[in-house]
């Protein structure tokens, strides 16, 4: 594996790879404890560089295979009915870094999700009012980002398939957590899919086109796809695979961020989530996924949002133990113990694995 | 130099430092556009966790050696006259991951900065109302943020001699942009200590205590000293050394951040800052270094923040360039070609420079 390009052997992290690094962010897992991430806490996977974009200027057209082109101004967006929905979203390529060989692109570890309020309108009101064609089979959704990737410039762009787009949870949101999109989020429009991983929600909109054909662009057909070879065209990456996360218990090591707890009861804390039906359960291990014990659920934030869970430990005896969380979904899903291995890097959701130190 | 300890010769990142990598972030060098950076784009450098604060529960206590004690609730430093200044802060390992052999810790490249505008209570009229000692030397902070250090367990925590603390700029900020202090940047209070580097700026303040002794912690006698052997006292870090940023041109590549410019002319923006002095030029290279030409300075946005620049680049000919800025100051301080390298990879101000190619 390690001859392939584009994925690297060693656990040591490459120049470029860092670069994205210092730039994009996770959420650091004791934001778990909010049920909406703070602004500025939720991970940020930016491909290109963030565009300065006036307001009052910026304008969304709606096009192609419709009856209607419309051309709307942010105003018009705001004097719309509006939703708001609390949505979970990850990057696709979160848990990358752990994979061995290493896929090269932005090292996420673990943490690369966040869940916010958005406000907008749904994306389906604009499409009836346009008038899809029959003919229609995709909605393409352009951004103003733009940079080099493969090789090419190009806008940052993805298309949804008709049936996705006009679903009822599909947002054009202006806002989130209650204030104006921030520049870092897709200011001043951006694409919100519930339930899929998050380079489906195109930011910084500034087009949308109604099209008979499929979209064959680079972050269609190249990126954002399940490979284990370069050449082979794989499956589309599209929902969010099962996934739970625990609030790392105890103190960190500032160096290592390895976790100290206090010798007593221990209450493990975290949030799970899916795309592809809703949370049926957590199981936590202290025995490194030896044993398991089912955690207590709490509510969900939104359907379309993570749900908490909690676990209590008696942590009465001195010593290192490996914790460990699983969820499993309504459709069936469970967390693997080892992921899949692809040439992307994508839905990695094996495990989350915690060393503690009890002391 | 390769067989200290803490230090590391390879260009390629340890495990441990992508840990700290994916959970702090810096600002992406395009957010310089903004005289003050929009929330969730400046830097992040959290020694911890982020503690969950209850900020109707929460106290400062201000005690020590002073005549009166003072215990203040969020409602009490709300409830003072409040002052809002626009402040510059950099982390003091800003450049840490570009040194060479590289000191092990949060590998910043450099973008460890930000401007926020901070409003709270000046430090001055809470030290002036609990009276402060004659005796009295330091003002010490402590955060509610724990961890283990140097193999110690602590509190963040710092100190600032008496006639810093006293100075006129030195806030207790309870807003950040004209909103409540986000978690991540130490909700309920923070200390802002205006032209140092950000860690004398402690978050989630807890205590202040006024002492006639030195403060002998961790983070003021072992971090933040400038060192070239573990077993030197140092000196301490404390002003930021000059610096110029600029916002890279053209478009990025995706994998690389490499930067691609179309032939023609093309302003090329930043900001410079100084916490010893005004910022009093900066000049731009398009040669690596070798000429170097005036850029015009705009104005500042306080007199605590970092100054707008721009230079009217004509990329007239494909080729690769490679761009350079360095500031200067009303101290006299220059930027220098070269940093000089220590332990802990502090204060490293080293002229940006920015490869770019012109087709």
């Amino acid at each position: 594996m390690a001859s392939l390009p584009g994925v690297e052997p060693s656990e040591q992290i490459t120049p470029a790879e860092l670069r994205l690094a210092t730039r994009n962010h996770g959420m650091p897992l004791e934001a778990l404890a909010y049920d909406v991430t703070p602004a500025g806490l939720h991970y940020l996977l930016i491909h290109y560089d963030i565009p300065v974009v006036d307001g009052e200027a910026w304008r969304l057209s709606v096009g192609g295979s419709v009856a209607r082109s419309l051309s709307l101004s942010l105003a018009d967006l705001r004097a719309r009915p509006s939703v708001t929905r609390a949505v979970t979203m990850e990057c696709a390529g979160n848990g990358r870094a752990r994979l061995s060989p290493r896929p090269i692109s932005q090292p996420w570890l673990l943490e690369a999700v966040g869940t916010a309020e958005w406000t907008g309108v749904p994306l389906r009101d604009l499409l009836l009012e346009a008038g899809v064609d029959d003919s229609a089979i995709e909605v393409r959704f352009r951004g103003l980002d733009r940079g080099v990737e493969g090789g090419e410039a190009q806008s940052y762009e993805r298309a949804l398939p008709v049936e996705d787009a006009m679903r009822d949870e599909v947002l054009l949101a202006w806002g989130m957590n209650g204030a104006p999109l921030p520049p870092q989020h897709g200011f001043p429009l951006r694409l919100v899919v519930p339930g899929w991983y998050g380079m489906t929600s195109v930011k910084w909109l500034s087009e949308i086109t109604v099209s008979a054909d499929p979209f064959e662009g680079y972050q269609q057909v190249r990126g954002y796809r399940l490979r284990q070879t370069p050449d082979e065209p794989g499956e589309p990456v599209t929902r969010m695979v099962v996934r739970s996360l625990m609030i790392p218990p105890g103190v960190p090591d500032f160096a290592t961020r390895e976790r100290l707890v206090e010798v007593g009861p221990c209450v493990v804390r975290g949030r799970a989530w899916s795309g592809l039906g809703a949370v049926a359960g957590v199981e936590v291990s202290v025995d490194g996924g030896v044993s398991w014990r089912p955690a207590r659920l709490g509510p969900s934030v939104s359907p379309w949002a993570w749900r908490s869970w909690e676990f209590e430990w008696d942590a009465a005896e001195p010593g290192d133990y490996e914790l460990c969380c699983r969820a499993s979904d309504a459709a069936g899903n469970v967390q693997p113990l080892e992921a899949p291995w692809n040439l992307g890097g994508y839905a990695n959701n094996a495990v989350h694995r915690v060393p503690v130190r009890v002391e």
